[in-house]
């Protein structure tokens, strides 16, 4: 089955938007439960209950013993589809599966006007991640669809990989469909040398560059084409702890590093302190390094003068982390010989994390010279900040406003305010819509998690959020539908 | 067969000083062949040729691809022991494999004068090992016995845990002839969950606590029990770059630490750097800590305040290492949730590494408070500083001064000084003989290697060390053997 539709402004929207105070909202609960229970039109128990039921569900299928991992075509993943494509068949969608393992639903009969809503998430996690991650944007997508059994326009499509952490390069799903994955990828290598061709051949995929070609979304004879998607991500956005949902207006740019930290490998009670070589402490001085330059970047570089672009709100949504970290050979009374680790940046602003890209590259080299270790910065991935469209989060934001109003007429200020003001923030993680901004205009919708925890198995968000999120894709998809079809 | 002695001053020795000037003494060997080829007593085939083959052949067994490794009990360990079994066959001894996996060499008949004088090194290797280390110890020892075919007296000992790779808790093989290794042992686990008890009962023994207590070295019926034992290591010894061996008066104390640090896990792009309880960061910052503590201790702490001990002879020899370090959930887009690595601290003087290892957990308790982490130093092992036997060290620098005396009576000025001269030094390594000297009197001696490298594959031994080394230990045996028998 094809995903139809025209350029225009309409893909909807599904994601997470992880607010900070848990605890403040326990207390709207009952006013949310009393109003609801009576109330019509709210559909609680799909776009609640059942929805909550299978994210429960979804995240006990896992790779791993005691947390949940699926990376890109792992048996788990695998697994995770089968479940994914009866629940899309249960909504009475017709599903198919791409050639990259993405999974596509619609109503039928498909699709012939001009446009198509395309609206879910990725099926895969991080190592030891939360349940809503991915999960629940797919889950409410097909949930709300559910609702409305709407034929022709909306469509529902499950991701098979977003978070790359299989073979360190992410949106191998989504980028496929936008069609800008390269042939190339076939031949990446995860870490015990398997590539994405092998997986691919593992799971009953062709697994060429052909097969490749084929999942990219194409406009059917006389039809354009136009599809949106983003997955649920963590978010802390403390100016707006009160709102249980958010639009977002862009994602930051993002890149991905690998520093090699080669030193003379010895006898940790033989080799003096000061003719050491040692990569591990040049290593732990270049994680600092990196943490100063994202923490205060005006103290740490004259911005100003590098670049001329840096302002208070450009450095915004700055943030470097070093996720992984290896030794070699790993035993305590032996001086490592090889460290490396990985380095994630992202800004909102694509200069700024260029800048802090090329300074931290050169105070590696510089640092990596007073120690007199080898260094060497290998560049794995590297995203351009994705600005959503700008029609499409104005729709999205109405349809969160007047989901919250229907929702809360009795609720305190706090909850009544953001019923009509539903914040826009930028989002900090990386999406699948930054991949399939190449091939449309996206936008995505965020609902608050406890804490702004996320990629952790302490992810967390209230059921009558997941239930205000489906409300809201309901109220969107309908209006959008309606008006445009 | 009994390992046997009186409670005297005859542990014979061997090990590897590593000296840093490799270069220079290329100019000696010509000399030192031509001296050889016509010489008589030196035993070149033995000492040096068949010796170095057999480095060479225990190289190859290994259980890392491309690597050299052989851990505690693994297949590579088992296929190594039966190897040297054959070699001590080869010497004319009798072998006997003890509870504990280590090898034991005596020619028949068994001794029974007062004294036993034991000579060996250990088995096992770290990961990504040099060839010398340990394997230098035992072979050497086997073709000295092979040379001077003298039953009685002296005996070979291979141990089967000198490194603590696996388990990491070291002299495994040796603490349980010396009778300190605990009962408590047989339940330590390896990262993979398997017990000391388990690989014992794999490699078919019996791994109970009685017949761990069988292994330990005891004085048979009127005769009262001596032995001792220490591996070949790597040393620096700039000051002595001119001599082939050395003998070695102490060996510095050793403390290992696990030190975990907890943090916050979250997504790399949502968690801002101010808010984030990053434990990769805190690891980091108590890396370069303990680096700063062990590099300028004086710079560091004021420790003439705090122990009035501290002098600049206390102070040499004070090394810290941070081999290995892991990190959770290890994905290059997660804040990781723990962090956690080993330290090893070692120093001549035990005063000065008991107050470095307080000093340090005091700061890492006060930067993880800053840094809003929790952390948790666990203490893994700790070893006082081990003196050698003075009789046992001047016995060995006569036999080294007269090898060389032997071998060099026409070289250039710097190798003769070192015929009279043998250097006496402190080892940075741990060895064996800090638990066989639980049991008994120790003594070592030292080969240099290029460079002072050891566990690396760098590790470099001149052939014609080898052979010195050889020719000391035969040097040894035979004046001790015959005085004190």
């Amino acid at each position: 089955m094809a995903l139809l539709s025209c350029p225009t402004r309409h893909p909807s929207i599904y994601h997470l938007i992880f607010f900070s105070v848990y605890l403040l909202f326990a207390s709207i609960l009952p006013i949310l439960d009393g109003l609801v229970l009576g109330g019509d039109g709210l559909y609680r128990e799909i776009l609640r209950d059942e929805t909550v039921l299978r994210l429960k569900e979804l995240r006990k299928i896992s790779g791993g013993e005691g947390y949940l991992e699926r990376t890109f075509s792992s048996p788990a993943s695998i697994r995770a589809s089968d479940v994914i494509i009866s629940w899309m068949k249960d909504a009475g969608l017709t599903t198919r599966i791409d050639q990259m393992g993405n999974i596509h639903g619609q109503f039928e009969p498909a699709n012939s006007t001009k446009e198509a809503l395309l609206i879910g998430s990725h099926m895969d996690t991080v190592i030891d991640a939360g349940m809503y991650d991915g999960s629940l944007g797919i889950i409410c997508a097909i949930s709300a669809l559910k609702v409305l059994k709407m034929p022709g326009k909306p469509q529902v499509i499950a991701f098979s990989d977003e978070e790359g952490v299989r073979f360190q390069t992410t949106f191998l799903g989504s980028a496929a469909v936008a069609g800008t994955l390269p042939e190339s990828i076939l031949q990446v290598s995860d870490k015990r040398g398997t590539t994405v061709q092998d997986v691919l051949k593992l799971n009953s995929f062709e697994a060429t560059a052909a097969a490749l070609g084929q999942v990219r979304y194409r406009p059917q004879a006389g039809v354009c084409g136009d599809s949106w998607y983003c997955s649920p991500m963590g978010m802390v956005a403390l100016a707006h702890d009160g709102y249980p949902l958010g639009v977002v207006k862009g994602i930051a740019g993002q890149t991905r590093l690998k520093v090699i930290v080669d030193g003379s490998q010895g006898h940790a009670g033989t080799v003096p302190m000061k003719l050491r070589r040692d990569p591990m402490v040049a290593a732990a001085e270049l994680v600092l390094t990196l943490e100063r330059l994202c923490k205060e970047p005006n103290k740490f570089l004259s911005y100003r003068e590098e670049c001329g672009c840096f302002t208070e709100e450009s450095l915004a949504g700055l943030v470097c982390t070093v996720g992984e970290l290896l030794t070699w050979p790993s035993a305590s009374n032996v001086i490592p010989g090889q460290v490396n680790f990985t380095v994630d940046i992202r800004a909102m602003d694509d200069k700024v994390r260029e800048t802090i890209v090329v300074s931290f590259s050169r105070l590696v080299l510089q640092k990596c010279d007073d120690r007199l270790v080898d260094c060497a910065v290998e560049h794995k991935h590297a995203a351009a900040a994705t600005p959503c469209d700008a029609e499409l989060t104005a729709e999205l934001e109405r349809a969160a406003g007047s989901t919250l109003s229907m929702m809360t007429p009795t609720a305190p200020a706090s909850y009544r305010a953001g019923a009509g003001e539903t914040p826009v923030l930028m989002s900090g993680a990386g999406h699948d819509a930054m991949a399939m901004a190449r091939l449309t205009k996206v936008g995505m919708l965020f609902v608050r998690c406890r804490g702004g925890v996320s990629h952790s198995p302490e992810e967390s968000v209230m059921d009558d959020d997941v239930w205000a999120a489906g409300l809201a894709l309901v109220n969107f998809i309908d209006y959008n539908a309606t008006a445009e079809s």
